[in-house]
């Protein structure tokens, strides 16, 4: 038949954000994998571990000492990217246009307990998190325009202790990312003075076809340019273009949201989920920014089971982002998990 | 001091092909690595592997017999990502925008010996290899306006099956990243009236600095924007839009510097050094296209050793591509390899 059936035709969708396109490939799925298999990472840790530079009371690579932290822990990358006293120099030479940096890199513990993650701690805990990322964001706000905060999750995502911490990037100048979802938001807004975003909520509230869990603030949505197979953001109902912007109910519900999709994450394959995560907001510039809406995303790696990964390779690199099921297949699945986290529910 | 020495200071580098920046953090590398580590791949395996669906003669999973071939073979992907019967359909809503696909995936086989990869290849041999995907080109440039030639080496690459092989995706439509190099190359050649790669090759060559390895025809430079930690582009010295315009001596002289480059690879880490590759040249839709040159990329995950990757995530993933040494520096690092081949090095 003739009929455009989406789990059935390759097609590409579009990123407005990014203005970047996703070849979506259903029927890759099927084919069987005889390539790379990850190795399972160990579940049961211990709550203190003595060899961890993230632990409480120990001491790092640098000689410093962690403090006897109980909640969160901030403290400067010993092996910082960004760095607060470089030369202001930069070059305009179409073919070798460089530009020197200045920043800060830190590192977030979330907990003191070196055995959790994310969907393990308390909604209290999460709720700590927030508001540290909060302070982090109005601190580094003062000097940098760019404000990161990232979490890389898992060996398979470069993440070199397991110990549950993220990370903030600060810097004077806006990265390519961030760069392009300001163009892609204001293009948008331009067009239908709304932000791209909250429209974007507001239709997939209604639709229900991509939601994978929600609550009376957030909606947590595969997007329908999704690019890794269980990618998610995480949405605002409500316009508000920074995270410092949040009431205390809406960093609540933050909390609560947060619970419930990396609880669903783990759920999928039973196993502590990779990802990197991250979030985006209007820049500290001192400009108007209407066009923004604050989000996150979680970009997992895995495919088809705790060890078997998509590889964004090859095609991917060469051309375009291509996925191996709809954005509707994954969110299917992602539904389909219990809300309580596989290791409590016993 | 305060002068800027990019060995010390983190900056950022614009790539012109794609309107994208990197970031730079030389110290980066010096950090110790306690994340993962990958496994070695096995390195001598027979010429001829009966469970390998490449080799000759051998029956492929749809029960396809493999001709008997003794050169390159080249037929469809048994489980291809773009299909030729797709209904043409499309829509323009901007949050929901989304166009079916018309396209053909194939395999080429490098070579029937199942042991061998490019670097290991004959001068002769890999002249098949291009006089193929010029065929190729020749053929679905009729019916396709976009048709990419690829490479996967290497489990850690998402590659399944050792034997040497490339991939070909034809469609109709532009892939995002070509679309953007288009942009960017179009952009240059208004502002100069050149070719912007036929620019950047003149440049490069009389500076010699980031270049590789040479002959009469082409280069191989770690570009000055290179993202991966070992990136390299293979550019003509002289003005050609597309492979299929390449003269027999130009094929030739491919030949060697893809020998020559291949090599080096494999001797920084004394390994079979995996990567993605591809080639990009004007598309074919009947139009002129004086900004494009020819160009291929080498895409290569590893970072310090055999076993111990790059990992694009996090920070990479949510702003900008980050590396961890200079380009300077790791065109230093392939340069101070033999010109040949470990493994015949005895
Ligand atoms: O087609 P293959 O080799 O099975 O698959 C490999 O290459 C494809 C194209 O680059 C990717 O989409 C896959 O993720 C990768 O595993
Ligand atoms: O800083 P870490 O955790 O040692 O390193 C990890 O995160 C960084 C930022 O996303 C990446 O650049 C590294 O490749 C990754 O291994």
């Amino acid at each position: 038949t003739n009929i455009f059936d989406p789990t059935e035709h390759p097609h590409r969708r579009f990123n407005p954000l990014t203005d970047e396109w996703v070849l979506v490939s259903p029927h890759r799925a099927i084919r069987p994998w005889q390539g790379q298999i990850e190795s399972i990472e160990q579940i049961c840790r211990p709550s203190y571990d003595e060899s961890c530079y993230l632990c409480p009371g120990n001491t790092r690579i640098n000689g410093e000492v962690n403090n006897q932290y109980n909640s969160t822990y901030v403290f400067q990358n010993d092996f910082a990217a960004l760095k607060t006293d470089t030369p202001k120099i930069s070059s305009n030479d179409p073919l070798f246009k460089f530009s020197v940096e200045q920043g800060e890199s830190r590192v977030i513990c979330f907990s003191p307990d070196h055995s959790k993650t994310l969907p393990q701690l308390s909604q209290n805990e999460i709720s700590a998190i927030i508001k540290t990322w909060i302070q982090q964001y109005q601190a580094l706000g003062k000097t940098y325009c760019s404000v990161q905060i990232f979490e890389n999750k898992g060996a398979m995502m470069g993440c070199s202790n397991p110990h549950p911490h993220g990370q903030i990037w600060a810097q004077q100048q806006i990265p390519t990312l961030i760069a392009k979802k300001q163009r892609g938001q204001q293009k948008y807004f331009h067009d239908y003075q709304q932000p791209l975003l909250l429209d974007y909520a507001i239709k997939e509230a209604k639709a229900a076809e991509r939601t994978v869990v929600e609550n009376d603030d957030w909606l947590v949505v595969v997007p329908y340019w999704a690019a890794w197979p269980f990618e998610t953001i995480v949405l605002p109902k409500f316009n508000v273009q920074r995270m410092v912007d949040l009431t205390l109910t809406q960093q609540t519900s933050l909390a609560d949201i947060l619970k419930q999709i990396t609880i669903r994450y783990d759920n999928l394959f039973n196993c502590s989920f990779p990802y990197s995560m991250g979030w985006h907001g209007a820049p500290f510039d001192d400009k108007p920014h209407p066009e923004w809406q604050l989000h996150a995303s979680f970009l997992p790696p895995l495919l088809r089971s705790s060890t078997v990964r998509k590889f964004m390779v090859g095609y991917e690199m060469m051309a375009e982002a291509q996925r191996d099921l709809t954005p509707e297949q994954a969110v299917e699945k992602l539904r389909n998990t219990s809300s309580v986290h596989y290791l409590e529910d016993v």
